[in-house]
């Protein structure tokens, strides 16, 4: 695992650079929005969308110069539906990745128009990566589309707030976690693998990889929401029982949520058998989200 | 004029029906979502920003099956700026169109979302129009992106804001006005050219028509907001005195305001002229927005 935490550093390196290049500096005018837009994108996310955009595209032969600008889309998208969540009209969030967030440093309409911003941008991104015989950039752009909006990353946000205080059947549940985190996951890895002109059968198989591993890294996000702290998580812990959040823990136990995300890396993992040896990567980048302690 | 009124009149007809179709139904799950995007898209707009992509598209030979979903995104986009503006912590608004606004009905937190999800249905139904020779998808994707994005109608956003209470420069001014309405009447317009795989020439008239018209627009705008009432104009009026924002009339005076659109007005007109007969809607539209009252 030493060599999987050195690549992990090496692709934050990567990932952070690039994102440094595709958002206007600092000065940009106006500069409080892209300082704010900064704020929420350097504040030490781990980059795992982006990550796994990269060993996607690789495991489909391509290279990393092709995958980067829609990879640090994921990240874009990723940030700005977090800055959205964290307002007081929403979660009512003060710390995000062991930072005060967005509307706390900036205020609200600032952190409002940086996630609008970063929406933009993440499209922006996504249609200046170079298209590929079975794969055009607006193909990307309507993977990207149809995961960010009402069906998935957004339909998962409402019926997550629709369903507090409720206790949720495991089939709404489902919805929730697909919208809200396994959707965008699965997008990310399909949007490495386009921009690696990906087959079909690979396609499919990242289709899966990423619908498995998106569902399992949400519930064990909400068994640590359950028995981490705020300090280690870099985020308020405890939010999802005091919202009466309807989670796997809460409904299933901690036990059998343990399984399932067992059982769901397991199936993500056979779903990378098409790709032997190259799929190494992603198999360990599963193992390692389910393996996580924060 | 009585025949640019049903011009008008059959073309917002086709844009409501392409929307409808467009827009997930309201008992799409998330219904409350669907429903909340809905009631912002349907609370009877002008349809403007589509109208005039049309217009453009017809202006180069181009025909309306083929720009009409860039036509529905340019609305999209718009109706998703106007509810985040409408939000308690951007201007807090309580009218918009005549009807209440969006967070009035649904809550900030779902009036939030619809926003955000109608940004993300503006890029799906870009990519969705069929490209061009001259134009690809991802092209009219890049256009839309960059508009919607940080150095355009958000940042325009963000200097409005950051311009309250204070006498702004006539080029700051500029800066706010292109922004938040003369580069998305100009995306506009050059979307519908894209669909008709406008030449090199047409492309460059028509950002020329957009920005002047977009000025225009926005100057007649606060014109009204000081001219108007509340009832006229379907929202709150006079709110730039109220928050002591920086306008045209506010900088020059009434008198000099209205000149100033004129000159705007027969500047758009003047870069049509490589259109000939072909041009003859997207005048009449320039005309029609300059002599409006609401």
């Amino acid at each position: 695992m030493s060599d999987l935490k050195e690549y992990l550093a090496e692709r934050c390196q990567i990932v952070d650079a690039a994102l440094d290049r595709f958002i206007p500096s600092a000065g940009t005018r106006p500069a409080t929005l892209h300082k704010a837009m900064r704020h929420s994108v350097f504040a030490g996310g781990k980059r795992l969308r982006p990550i796994l955009c990269l060993a996607a595209a690789e495991a489909c032969g391509g290279a990393v110069e092709n995958a980067i600008s829609n990879a640090c889309a994921t990240e874009c998208l990723h940030t700005y539906s977090l800055i959205h969540d964290d307002l007081p009209c929403m979660d009512d969030d003060d710390m995000r990745r062991g930072v005060p967030t967005c509307h706390k440093v900036y205020g609200e309409a600032m952190a409002l128009l940086a996630g609008d911003a970063l929406q933009a941008l993440a499209f922006e991104l996504v249609a200046k990566t170079p298209g590929t015989p079975n794969h055009t950039a607006a193909a990307m752009v309507l993977e990207l589309a149809r995961t960010a909006g009402s069906l998935h990353l957004v339909g998962g946000q409402v019926a997550d707030l629709e369903g507090e205080g409720k206790k949720l059947p495991l089939e709404d549940l489902r919805f929730v976690h697909e919208g809200k985190t396994a959707a965008l996951l699965t997008t990310s890895v399909k949007l490495g693998a386009m921009s690696a002109n990906a087959s079909t059968a690979q396609m499919q198989a990242l289709h899966d990889f990423g619908m498995a591993t998106g569902l399992a890294f949400q519930i064990i996000d909400d068994i640590l929401d359950v028995t981490q702290t705020s300090e280690k998580l870099g985020k308020s812990a405890g939010k999802d029982v005091a919202s009466e959040k309807s989670t796997y823990p809460a409904l299933m136990g901690l036990d059998a949520s343990r399984a399932e995300a067992h059982r769901l890396t397991e199936a993500a993992n056979r779903a990378l058998d098409l790709f032997g040896e190259k799929g190494t990567r992603l198999r360990q980048l599963a193992d390692y989200l389910l393996n996580r302690d924060y």
